[in-house]
């Protein structure tokens, strides 16, 4: 084969290391995410606000029925940016490891296990010939004895816990704008404000109480609960205006 | 080997990532969506239709076999653009699933359980070597205990639910009609007239009894009827005169 | 590799969609229908009539051993076009599938889903690595409960119910034909004379008893009748004058 | 890879279709058979006549225990020509499974279900990966309740029935001999003298009883005999002058 | 494929040696480990010193549960440099390993068994097809019936034992340091003051109490403990100035 | 790839055939034959003589210990050149084969017998992928009821059964003499004469009790004597003045 | 691909021969072995003497830990040149099959047949597809009733026994040595201090007691006995001033 400049035939093979030490399919798996949807997740006093860009391609599409943001358990679920075919499989996986947990010790798995859990096959996913890595990011968050907790998990297969977290090709602007203006001791309802603003400035088109999407975890009791479209359209009122022009910029920050 | 500039070689296999992300494999598989002929699945006040454009090659095939809308169950079907033999694996496994479902659970399998299932074997077949994705899009139309839905899964193995939507070469012309005649509060009646007339525009050939196939399913009750040549007959006297020369542009896409 | 311009590479890999969302192997595989021998399927009044060009590559082969119509059940047959151990193989499971199906249900396999289990063979064949497509056609053709029916299946595993239908080398002229002259009331003898006709035009040498081979299954009954060489040699003697050229156009045609 | 002109690349792989529908590893197989030394194989009145040119090497070989025709049951035999090593796994296959259906059936096999089956062998290493054809023609003869019967089957697992027939280098000169001189109801005797004649064309050294083999099949009894050296040497004694040239005549034909 | 000077080629299958008797592909592999976090593993009188650059890409990091320094077991731990979700893996296996070992034998696993299993699966994705190496060094140490015990074990699967060692970028500046000033005879204290100059030596950002990770494993009683960020933000402050420019040096050095 | 004029790429994958009906692997694993030492198999009126060149790369090595004849059981031995752990693993198998045949049938294998075990080993090797071929050539010699044989197996797997042959480096040589010098009526002693100045016609030093190895097998009784390297001199100074000076031709060969 | 001159595409994949015979691959592996470190193996009156050069990357290493020459059984010891990792992948396999051996057949394995089974693992590597041969030489050394042997296993599986031998970078020097100075007769102190006079030759800096390796096994007895570093300081006390500048030369030399 004859390639061009980039890779120079490294990156064909997902079992292969180039020269410098890099495994070129997983940043290309990379890329995927960082063209994918914007999803944030943000802890807050009481809990964790989960809030996703959910973009129809024709207002045909029962928005209803769509849904980004899964639930996993009662306390437990996650957000994805990147191919959704690969998103779905990978919760099913975690659906499933939450409820072998349950039976198997009675007790509900932690956020970190079951994160590692998909980090695992995501691992396994970049090292074994016949396979391709999964194109997606996950955010997990979730309430167990820990009290709340996020985590985000790449490609790779390596996670980070984070206090405010983006993901998709609003990340860089999101970033910036939680690194700034994040603070832990602000309440759920501040936080949902603070996510939908945030969320605002990464997308294409006026957001409404159908293209988005939010969950919100208590820490007290671990209940997961979707807003309705009439709470989203309350929230999104409380909003500023938005006529700050920093969407704009940082596009070339990498991940 | 050598090729020409699209692609750069990460084309060829399927479990691989270009370099910005994408998996082209499954984007070549949309492509022969793209060129198969035009399904239309359109939710109604009382049910769902569905109509597909079945031309045949020769007036020698003997058209009332030749089927493209395929029952799936008492309450289910699925109309296909594509690859019409990757379809039938698509379908017979869909089928058993069905009848899996009644079998273990007593119960009728819901629409969308059908759909990921159907979703996550075609997602299966973008992640692992040794397989091709399936080259056909599916329409899974059905009623259940939320009443009528109408999903697509794509090559990718990706889903949506839809109000009103097509597939195949007529699918532009189709939901730029939709969007602007769709109305959910319409008879069945008058659906299938809107769905013929919308048919009618993406094919090549005048629309006749014996070149389209159309089903409904009523919500009440939950019942298959495929319309009898007779009947489509009498609903393709109804349509108005088809005057507008849109029909003509796109005539190059093939089947 | 360094390959001309013809499919870019595309065509080396039978799993892989070129960008156009072709599979070039399965359309090679129907090339190498369309260099076999001619092939004829025709439904009349009676019955069905089966028709095939055997010419031999010298007269000193056994022409009453060599058979090109294969009999898979008291009521059914196929008649191939293109690799013939290929086809040979395709038969074996056939026969046996019509066998296992007798014995599990004590009922005679119908004609639609013995045509659809070597489809599903044929499609599995496109879709997985490994294997290369089957490279014949073959028109199935039986008598059941529907009462008579013909089908061609494809490589790509495809398949089509037809009231005359033809394959391989000779196809573009035996359809134009058969459009012109096929008429479903004809008696047997009609339409073995008509078959006969048809297969003649296609053929490189003249049509002699032994050069051809014409097997009938009565809708009465459903009996399979390998016609015996005299009985070949009186419907020869019976046909018109072959003075006209057609034979030689139509050749660009496509399938 | 950058290949010469032949082939374009589609003759490495041997489940790959070129695009005009060939299998060119199968047509390659078949030069190895093109290379091979020649065999016969004649029908009489009386039986079968087999005869191979088993020219040695050296001298120094014991000629005596050099068989290029192999006896696989009482009433059965197979001359090969192509690569010896893999006809001996053929025929050691093809006696395999004539003791297994004497033991099953408690009947002998009947010589077109044992060609069918080393047929089909050939075939499966054709269509699936990992394999190579098998680069050798049998002439599989013998007698049962059908009579004599005399089979080629081709690296392709494709087989024909012959009265008389040849393989390996001197086909082309040895089929235009018989085409010219075969006549079915020779005695055994005539008939040997004629495969003589043929085969003595086809040879690069003088003929002689140690670098020949003759095995002859009577229909009577369906017995194998092996001739011995001196039955052989007074049957080339027999032999009228060789004063032909034809042997240097129809080398580019092709089987 | 064309590619540019090095390896020519040699360097795309993991299972295959070069002219000069290279692994490439286990060499790339050493380079991820270059690219690393750099990680200390220094022995002294009381017992072993595990630090770690853990400098995170956001302060929106939990960095309290983002840890380098992995318990494997009571007595034992591990620091990794490298691709990170690889180093899970084999941590993961390292602690199944020890769990095994202690039901089995009713004893605790050496450290060298531990390392020893380590290496073998490294190993072992040397030489199979199908895998690649594993991307990461491990620095195992340990307390255990031999004394205390320092272990590095490469990509390539090879170990050795060390007094004080480094993997990671900064690798090169601080094994110069350890040659220089490493006494096995200073105590806990002391070699901890060692090992964060020699740390602070290798980072791109100032050294604070969130950014490194330090733990000790006693001699007497092999305890695992886990610096606090207070006690780490104690030793921070009593080293001494950091006014040498020697972390610029020595950085062609390699391993 | 690009290759250079030889074998245009068919050369590279065993199970490829090249258009003129070659398989290249096969031949080129016959070179490695043509480079090993020479060895000798001579049959006389008492039996069997061996002979091999085991000219040893140092003084250093046990001479002794090292043996170029193996024996397979009380009446058959085998002499070897190629590559050399090749041959040992034909060896355990000829060994173990033979082993089970006598606990199977309880009679000792017959020299054909297994020697065409030992073809149908290495013909495998060149059908299948994943496998190349042995790279040596065995004489297989050895005494049963048919009386003294001497067969020798190539790469390919085909075999012969010879009088007097040769095979390694110093092959045409000795065939060369053997032609015009072997005479079956001679005696063991005058036939070891024979053969250890046909050999030492091919070796690049002089002859001598520890470079050369010679096995007999006498036909009464079939004993396997190896010759102590006192009687192997005593033949050695029996031989004619080596005047001749066809021994220094050759010599670039390697081994 | 496009290669450089060497090996023209035939070294990449290893089981495939070039057109001259040879299996580069295998010539490859053997390059790492001769860029190993130097190893010895030397017979005398009472038993053999191994002794390695063990020079650490750095003073830092734990050189007690480190060897180089493993134990197998109690009489039978093993040292090994090229990859470190691959060698202890055969040492364990040796163990087990010492073990294995023990438990069976009650006895202890002979040194042959361990060397043996370590060549046919070798020999496996080399001609199967998906594997690559190990990059190690093993000199394998020991005591059984056939007495004192030493045997040397290359990368291709083939393996010899020699009364001295040395492998790894110094072999040529090495070799060269114990052919001028080699006497089977000397006791076992004068063959260490041989064997430390050929070590040192090969070595980069001075030899002490650290950086090598000694391990000798009493013929009476079989007792391996690894030398304290201060039995090696003192053997080391007892050399000849080293002036000679032989090492220097001889470079080129080829194994």
């Amino acid at each position: 084969m004859v390639f061009g400049p980039r890779g120079g035939g490294y990156d064909h093979a997902i079992t292969v290391f180039s020269p410098d030490g890099s495994l070129y399919q997983v940043s290309y798996a990379a890329e995927a995410v960082k063209k994918g949807s914007t999803a944030l997740g943000v802890k807050c006093k009481d809990g964790i606000v989960l809030a996703v860009d959910k973009s129809l391609p024709s207002n045909l599409v029962e928005s209803e029925s769509f849904e980004k943001i899964f639930q996993i358990d009662d306390h437990m679920a996650t957000a994805s940016s990147g191919i959704i075919a690969d998103a779905r499989v990978l919760v099913d996986r975690a659906r499933v490891q939450a409820q072998v947990h349950k039976l198997t010790y009675d007790e509900e798995i932690s956020v970190m296990a079951l994160t590692k859990s998909i980090g695992d096959l995501k691992q396994m996913h970049t090292q074994y010939g016949g396979l391709r890595p999964f194109g997606v990011s996950l955010i997990v968050a979730g309430v167990d004895s820990e009290g709340a907790q996020i985590f985000v998990t790449e490609p790779s297969g390596a996670f980070l816990e984070w206090k405010a977290t983006a993901i998709g090709s609003g990340k860089p602007q999101a970033m910036d704008l939680f690194e700034r203006e994040y603070e832990p001791t602000k309440s759920m309802e501040e936080t949902i404000l603070l996510s939908l603003n945030v969320l605002r400035k990464s997308m294409d088109s006026e957001m409404t109480s159908s293209n988005i999407e939010v969950v919100v975890i208590t820490t007290e009791g671990g209940q997961f609960n979707r807003l309705t479209p009439e709470e989203v359209e309350s929230f999104i009122k409380q909003l500023p205006e938005d006529d700050e022009e920093e969407g704009e910029e940082g596009e070339e920050e990498e991940e």
